[in-house]
């Protein structure tokens, strides 16, 4: 067995340290230590009388003494060694005490939603941090910039779980789980979004109905290990194009072979037109004819088309077998791979036979982009930029910061882009996984684009490209609204524009309003419309008009 | 707003009752009193040292005393009334106390299974009654006595709750629908095995993921009412075959018009052999055509068949619309109604094409089982004896107590039937939604079923004597592995008797033989065999040979 770990759980207040330090503990077998209940202990009183009486800085003081004093043994002649150790919401605000424990063992960060910290700081009592605020929105405010003055600190851990709608053991769950991670295996996320247990396997405890995510470079090499690690042992039917099996179905095979897993490769068409239920059923009698049964795993290696349909022919085979996705697309990896929807087109319906049906594992290896042509790396940032503005301000930033020189080609900068974009998407899918509301987010552009690739016939522009014209629509109208600044609107478009997306199209006009009209007609009840207020900041509005619509995009085509 | 309910929550220890008592409590605005700590403050003492120093009865003395004494003010000039009141496990032996509190309010009875009684105990600290026992197996024995010596006290209840595998917002939000429960609305049982949320409602606090099952006699006339209660307001789309909307389609219309539902019945072919993709996809367009959006309900108004591919069509079309279930024959009441399981057949393989997708509601009327012919209300027995054997020793004492008189027209009869069948069926689903392990019980009868049903050719027997039969050879091979004494399977055999089915059929030898083989084939893994024990008492087996259960079955056979 290997050494028992020393971890050591940070984040802002209601994150879950004690809670899910405790389960971890459990987990791993080894004592649990808090910071707070130490310096308790050496103040001889309790922490809200230290704040009261002292001070914040006194109560730093302590925290970095006790954190100085932490000691245990590393070698396996010391007896009991290893430990979980919940340190204070602002502990690493000292640079002495974050380069302490940073020595001491693995640092992890905890993180939850504004909401769901004031909530959880409601229900469980006053907080020496909180104590003063008598009301919610002041309450809000004040958390929201002490969160803002940490974030420098926070940044600087890599390793984060995010335990927003998770219980203590989930979490625990995915924090063992970033322990386990070598540098050179990505980044792990966790979406808790309803994924089926696997077949034969007895989940461990906090692992149902997860999924895993993977991003980084290199990580097609790990497939088959990943598999194993997700319990995914059984015969393996990938689901491939002709032209990606050409580029990456050798080092696909590879993988699984070196991780001992039985493969097929099942040829498939991706081309949009292809997204039918005959090509679906002729999948399905193929997994039959080799034999597949539930303890099988369906992997879809490719775009969006390839996601969709092997997505669908796993959903339904048998009820139901576990996929993987192996999204090599930049549109894929940062947006389709990810939320479980899966389904084919009938000529009178898109999507008409489908499934919320998510996979078990995903894994995106930015790697595969290289072979991608200049125009689908572009199109794929359009879906980047729609995930920055809906739920990251830091990505946005990022973007801005590149100036007028995205790096398309840069392997660190797409990681950073598919590893963002992943965190946002995975946190939006948790919320609502059937797109009952808040999830409705992600249509921030596609009202417009939908009605724009319908206008102009589908092929004439890409998926990509008809979205960033159609969000450039919606911040115009954000702006005439004055729910945005008229800022917002210009750098969105200047990262559009640097991105190698174009911003114009000819002339549409009443062809727009009429296939959105065709549009609303397929939904449940009335119009509903994203518009952006800020970065991170968007809102869905059932009170806009298509004649708006209309008129917002028509200006941003004058100029 | 109506007077504030008194309930008192009963039942056998760590079923729940304080935890689920307090939030329930919170749930209905009303105070929550603990009878255990009304003794202990009557007492001075703990009810530890009480059991200790002066033993049960003098707790059960003190108990009395204080449910003697409880009380509300009934109406509404009293000021605070209403209240849930939570019992001692073994409050309900004395009569005097029963009665007591019979008068004072609504009794619900919270149940668990052994297991997790036992398990919750364990990390719930020490519990008088199971003090003194220091290993599992005594703790399980000792519970288990203790159980049973109090079952006659909790079946005086109608009214109740299973707390397994539930969280106590959730149990709470099911007895709140118990509690609103009029006596011809029917019994309501709940299953939580991922049911979706319905699009547009947000779901109050408890009601995540679950599945209402309603059983009960006239109930047909209330299906609007309870879609209104389940949140499905929009439009329903009623997939039906020509024959029972001739027997119940005007029935059904009505109830949906006077909930002020819009409805749309759709003619379906409820044939096995229309069990087709080809079916579900005319029907998908049909929806298309009548402009379904995800606002729309879909309802299977028949048997297995038009449960199958009505509820494949809601599965996929458009990614799933919400379903309510509308059994109308006694097999897919007391089975495939129940459990999520849809799909399509294709000539090369059964279910081919299929998901496992939780209706929303389950609607049993056993006054629409009139109209069927005797045949097929015999052959709906079988599964209701299999299910009696896997779960209920109850149904199986009562089916054994008719004798020779089986009362299959007799609509109480039939209610009992169902509702037990509902509960059990709900149970081991719940457990294992996607039948990765437990759930297989289920499969009692079936592989020799299933065999016996491919070597005479399809239409030969019914499923249900299919079933009968198989049932037998199982256990006939359970007797000869001294797994189940000899009466058992006299018992059941009489029972099957005396429900009109066959229990012979002519010759089969080694047709049985080869259909097992390719039964086995179509398996992830081994053959699996499940063998009965006792009522209530069934294992699934991996070391069964195919030889092993012809050979049993021809034993049957044979006499």
């Amino acid at each position: 067995m290997s050494t028992p770990p020393i971890v050591i759980l940070c984040g802002f207040m209601a994150t879950g340290k004690t809670t899910v330090g405790r389960a971890l503990a459990e987990m791993l077998g080894v004592p649990f230590v808090d910071t707070d209940a130490l310096v308790e202990a050496r103040a001889g009183t309790s922490i809200a009388e230290i704040f009261a009486r002292e001070g914040e800085a006194r109560f730093r003081d302590l925290e970095a003494e006790v954190c100085a004093a932490l000691s245990f043994p590393h070698d396996a002649s010391g007896g009991a060694s290893g430990a979980v150790i919940a340190t204070g919401g602002g502990a690493l605000l000292r640079d002495e005490t974050f380069k302490r424990l940073q020595a001491l063992g693995t640092l992890v960060l905890l993180e939850a939603t504004l909401d769901e910290v004031l909530r959880r700081a409601a229900t469980m009592g006053p907080r020496p941090m909180l104590a003063s605020m008598d009301d919610a929105a002041a309450a809000r405010t004040h958390a929201q910039r002490l969160h803002d003055e940490r974030r420098p600190a926070y940044h600087r851990i890599d390793r984060r779980v995010d335990t927003t709608r998770r219980r203590a053991e989930e979490a625990a769950f995915e924090i063992a789980e970033q322990l386990r991670r070598a540098p050179d295996r990505g980044t792990v996320l966790h979406m808790r979004a309803g994924a089926r247990p696997v077949p034969g396997r007895d989940p461990r405890p906090g692992e149902d109905g997860l999924t895993r995510i993977v991003v980084g470079r290199g990580t097609l090499a790990r497939l088959g290990e990943w598999m194993r690690d997700s319990g995914l042992a059984g015969p393996a039917f990938v689901l491939v194009s002709r032209t990606v099996a050409g580029h990456h179905g050798a080092a696909a095979k590879a993988a699984l072979e070196k991780a001992g897993l039985r493969n097929k490769f099942i040829e498939i068409d991706d081309s949009e037109n292809a997204k039918t239920f005959e090509q679906a059923e002729g999948l399905l009698y193929e997994l039959v004819d080799a034999g597949a049964t539930r303890d099988g795993t369906v992997i879809a290696l490719g775009g969006g088309v390839t996601g969709d349909v092997a997505g669908f022919v796993a959903a339904t085979y048998m009820r139901g077998l576990p996929l993987v996705q192996v999204p090599t697309t930049l549109l894929a990896q940062v947006d389709s791979s990810i939320g479980g929807k899966v389904g084919v087109n009938h000529p009178r319906a898109k999507n008409l036979l489908g499934a919320v049906y998510q996979p078990q594992l995903v894994l995106s290896d930015v790697d595969v982009l290289a072979t991608l042509p200049d125009r689908e790396v572009s199109s794929g940032m359009a879906e980047v930029i729609k995930t920055a503005i809906v739920g990251s301000p830091e990505l946005f930033a990022r973007l801005e910061k590149a100036g007028k020189k995205v790096p398309l080609r840069d392997g660190a900068f797409l990681e950073e882009c598919v590893t963002a974009c992943a965190r946002v998407k995975a946190r939006v899918v948790e919320e609502d996984p059937y797109e009952q509301g808040p999830r409705r987010v992600l249509n921030l552009g596609h009202t417009v684009g939908h009605a724009l690739e319908a206008a102009l016939g589908y092929g004439v522009l890409t998926h990509g490209e008809a979205v960033a014209i159609g969000m450039l629509a919606a911040l115009r109208l954000s702006v005439k609204r004055k729910l945005a600044a008229a800022s917002f609107e210009t750098t969105a478009r200047r990262i559009i524009e640097a991105c190698g997306l174009r911003t114009r199209v000819s002339e549409v006009g009443d062809d727009l309003l009429q296939a959105m009209s065709l549009d609303k007609k397929r939904r449940a009840s009335g119009f509903s419309f994203v518009l952006p207020a800020a970065p991170g900041d968007v809102r869905i509005m059932d009170d806009v008009t298509e004649q708006e619509i209309v008129a917002a995009f028509n200006s941003t085509q004058k100029g």
